[in-house]
């Protein structure tokens, strides 16, 4: 609480400020104790101590979130893949909870602009997001205990982004399908790219796909191919069903 | 249901015979589904398939308890070892999910005895009794979720097993610190020692240990030392108020 008043002084500080409101749209609940969030958003150079002298910083959380989100991940894919044996279900959540796939979970969710640290955040490496991600997900298990741990994994891990064809290398591309399929369809379709720097600072590209003059989803990604690839992922499981059937 | 009955067939085959009342026993409630428990208990040799040709056997439950211990076991030192960082962490966790410590544990609770296999399982290495545990583990998360699968690791993994002043190599050896306290205590002790070959025809040992003619604790390992060192384990536990403020 004495870190948030300090970072976010300007609202609410009996509930911990802006970071409170933030956390609870990106959590998806209202924290019932906010002291974890605050840890796993402050880094090892702030050199904050408990009171009994332990160093506070998202470290640990990591290690505990991480655990979270194998566990899930592999309860997913068990009950997902009935004939994946043990090195098939192995090698597919290694795919999904890859340093490369969490990075990319905590810089869509925009999570380095809580970080509290000594070391400006630009002076991170591209590890920060992904570590920050797993934090998040170890104070969303000490808050509220696994079953809420599972609900946000679902929500913003597995439902965006666990794509079982995808990670079998059976889909290579999402833009080529749904290019494919406007084709046969007789659509329109319109990828407009756009730089989106966000708060960070970091240059990111913006996309807006739509269809038919209509924007049918919205992607956001470090790369100009990485977010029209996003945006078609999205846009492909709005119209899976379309796709699927025709 | 269909290869318990030919497993078990001798009584109550309606509920899955002796089996079902032996995993009662086992995993501390009554099961909601034998299913899962059957599959733990399924070598691939037994070339058994569900109604969809995916083979059965335990190795992918053997995944998916894999991923329920390691998260159990992280929340546990996590909330245990404030003051442990990121790396002591992840090296406690290591040496409790240990290959060695997992076959310990299905060995002790003679999981072997269950399994339905082509091979004779005394073919089969070692490894076999810590692959059934984690395949059983796996199970009780099927059948009754992650808090069934946590009260079961604390009572079966971190309540009689999870030491860590002896996983941080504070204590080397229960015996010798049990021999010291008795002789300051000036207490008679005594390690009765005999051959104990269970069911399913290992060689094992079994030992009782008394204090002041008392039997206070009983163990069976793989070899002499190590159930001496495991009757002492049990027996430190239960004095371990009197030890520690003498």
């Amino acid at each position: 609480m004495r870190i948030l008043k300090k970072i976010f002084s300007r609202s609410r500080p009996e509930e911990g400020g802006i970071f409170f409101g933030e956390i609870e749209k990106i959590i998806g609940f209202r924290p019932l104790n906010i002291e974890g969030y605050t840890m796993a958003f402050t880094h090892r150079s702030s050199n904050k101590t408990d009171e009994k002298g332990n160093p506070i910083s998202y470290e640990r959380l990591e290690f505990l979130g991480d655990a979270m989100l194998s566990s899930v991940i592999a309860a997913h894919l068990f009950n997902q893949v009935p004939s994946g044996d043990e090195g098939y279900l192995t090698k597919m959540r290694s795919k999904i909870v890859s340093r490369e796939h969490l990075n990319e979970l905590g810089r869509d969710l925009n999570l380095i602009r809580f970080v509290e640290s000594k070391v400006p955040t630009q002076h991170f490496g591209d590890n920060i997001h992904g570590n920050i991600f797993e934090a998040l997900v170890g104070a969303i298990y000490l808050d509220a205990g696994y079953p809420a741990c599972e609900k946000f994994i679902n929500a913003r891990v597995i439902a965006p982004y666990v794509d079982i064809p995808k990670l079998e290398g059976k889909v290579i591309s999402y833009k080529s399908l749904l290019i494919e399929w406007c084709q046969k369809e007789k659509k329109t379709f319109h990828y407009d790219v756009f730089e989106d720097n966000g708060i960070s600072g970091e240059r990111l590209f913006g996309v807006k796909l739509s269809i038919d003059g209509k924007v049918v989803a919205k992607a956001r990604a470090v790369s100009k191919k990485k977010a029209e690839e996003k945006a078609s992922h999205r846009a492909y499981f709005a119209f899976q069903e379309k796709i699927n059937t025709k």
